[in-house]
């Protein structure tokens, strides 16, 4: 828990929430400036700022109740999204993932997608570097 | 497995791939038409078109694996988004997370956020319908 989260607060249930679900490790609830109509929030019960803040056990429940609500939103179409960083679009510091419905081409997430040209070459270099530090 | 989808080929090395991880539920590798550098997809090797598509068992270990990749890739700011529809920007019909590095304005994932204004009462009436349902 961290005092001045506002996440922590609404788990704590000191700031009020459109609570969905909540168990030991997970909380979930309605985002109140949707993109769309069944736009939540799943979050780890567990304060940290980003997706690597959080310990692998504080996750593995997270994208079950993500699916939950999916199907309880009847949603067919959506994204799933968790931003890390101001410039990655994060506003909470306290790492969340967005379920989105995508009802239409209007509403919901808008993703732009600048993919690059690269070389094959330097793909490979790389994924040794990655593959050296797992 | 699906005999015509090109992430089970992957899996099963049909096709190659720039494999980062893989475990007997998980399989992760390089975007090779990448947003950034860095970017990588970690997929269930469970078939299954959607989120909601994947068992709760083959999804424990996703997170887990996309923040053990952001940190060997050395990404402080990232978008971890998993398209679920074409409207959705999904392209392959095999469930699968990005995790993609935003080093900077112009690279990685661009994102739009029309948040709507959405009247109280309403979202009260959507949470018991939702929570109905969970």
């Amino acid at each position: 828990m961290a005092a001045a989260c506002i996440f922590c607060k609404i788990i704590k249930g000191d700031i009020p929430s459109m609570k969905i679900f909540e168990s030991d490790k997970t909380f979930a609830f309605l985002d109140i400036s949707p993109l769309s109509k069944g736009h939540a929030l799943v979050i780890p019960k567990f304060h940290g700022a980003k997706l690597h803040d959080i310990p692998d056990d504080q996750l593995h429940e997270i994208l079950p109740v993500a699916k939950k609500i999916a199907l309880a939103v009847g949603a067919e179409d959506y994204n799933i999204l968790q931003n890390n960083g101001r410039i990655a679009h994060q506003v909470v510091d306290h790492a969340h993932f967005h379920i989105i419905p995508k009802p239409n081409e209007k509403e919901g997430l808008s993703i732009g997608w600048p993919a690059e040209d690269v070389d094959k070459d330097k793909l490979a270099k790389l994924l040794e570097e990655i593959k050296a530090k797992m």
